[in-house]
């Protein structure tokens, strides 16, 4: 079983990482389209034609099932992307939600995320699906403070308690309780334990990254390997790969022996 | 005659707006990528196919002097879009480099710049050329606190804090005696006040967009036009108008009647 795991810069690997501690035996390619990151900022017609073709690109390297670790290809190109492969499909944003739903107790969820994914409100219509009411809010200095390194650092410790403050004033003045807190980005796990220290015990911080790989593992059987074989592990940039791999170590937490330069045009 | 301006994104309109106060009477094109931005974090391959095909845009749309407003397309691909077109070029790395040859007495240069800006040390090149030295520091935090509004902002106050400091200690311990500090992308003119705040006078703050706007003035004789006649001033993004509408009037100063959509593939 060979797994694609597809997001538009390294974020992603923070799903990759996941996924190998709960199916080492798989084999996996994962492609980072960071020529064209960050997908964020962009609209939803340009977020489809690039992850079409990622996915298209996963497909052809061999993936049976396809894990689209962004969020915001999962918010605004889930439907074009399973119109385009003949494989299953899993985003991030679905068993993100799958998760919250999982957790809450009040049905009341917080969603930190990109401002194109909160302002898809992907996250918002998939909890109303599930009969949870969401509030979302777009937290876009966070990425750029986690790839700056600033991850124990006094200002991001500020910007998160700017954020989270007024995450929990402007939910509670639409009359929402929430004890849920989902972290809708995959470069936010890197900072979970500082989120988790300034909330409130009783809200619980739901990692879409690990939830993915719980539901990536319940769909799959993925057999033992014979013990003289190693499951294969590619990794594909559309830009610079060796700024790929020194960044996204840190996401995958453990080195990446060869990262491969391809060219998805534009 | 009618004068093209390129950047990535919105940054470069704080160039058009110096040229619109110093050369009013100009036809005007910008053209922000803002499909395919940031360029501040791609290969130099990548940045050259993207300029080159926006510049040679421009040229279509009646552009007889280019401006490249963008620092890291100025810093990766001028020579290549200087091959690709047939009308003058003109980057604000080799504007900023003169405008800081003019003011320093030490010959000693700080620049502040993206990431891929300064890894390119295109600055130092162009400083080098015209027998200057110069430091350059990447601030890759102060265009998404700049992009988030957060202009007046103690978390801003306090990164600007971190990076001068650095800034100023990194270049005593190579033994530079600098004087003047070169802005080295077309955000941080938003920032000029409260940089030259935090520094010691002594230390002149060299904006390149208002040095682009000197030197193209210098070198084009724009005749006034009749009274009955208003100068052109077309906007065109590769991405969402609206956010460039919204974003840009930040930049530009001015609101901006009409950005049309354009796609350069990718």
């Amino acid at each position: 079983m060979k797994i694609g795991v597809f997001d538009s810069g390294f974020g992603g690997l923070t799903v990759l990482r996941a996924l190998l501690d709960r199916l080492p035996a798989a084999d996996y390619v994962y492609l980072g389209d960071t020529a064209r990151l960050p997908y964020g900022a962009k609209s939803q017609a340009t977020v489809a034609r690039y992850a079409v073709s990622s996915a298209g690109f996963l497909v052809d390297q061999g993936a049976e099932y396809l894990v689209i670790a962004c969020n915001t290809a999962s918010a605004l190109a889930l439907d074009a992307i399973r119109d385009a492969v003949p494989v299953p499909v899993l985003g991030v944003i679905e068993t993100g939600a799958n998760a919250a739903k999982a957790s809450t107790q009040s049905g009341d969820v917080l969603v930190i995320a990109t401002a194109a994914t909160v302002e898809s409100h992907a996250y918002a219509a998939a909890c109303r699906e599930r009969e949870l009411r969401a509030y979302e809010k777009a937290c876009p200095l966070l990425v750029p403070l986690i790839e700056e390194g600033w991850i124990d650092h006094r200002v991001t410790e500020e910007v998160l308690q700017i954020y989270l403050d007024e995450l929990l004033a402007e939910s509670a003045n639409v009359g929402l309780n929430p004890d849920t807190l989902v972290l809708g980005c995959t470069h936010y796990p890197l900072l979970r334990a500082h989120i988790e220290r300034r909330l409130d015990p009783a809200i619980r911080v739901i990692d879409s990254a690990d939830s993915t790989a719980v539901q990536v593992a319940a769909a799959l059987a993925v057999p033992a390997l014979p013990n003289n074989l190693t499951p294969e592990r590619s990794f594909y940039a559309t830009d610079s790969v060796q700024k790929f791999r020194r960044l996204g170590v840190r996401f995958l937490g453990q080195p990446m022996d060869r990262v491969q330069l391809i060219d998805l045009g534009g």
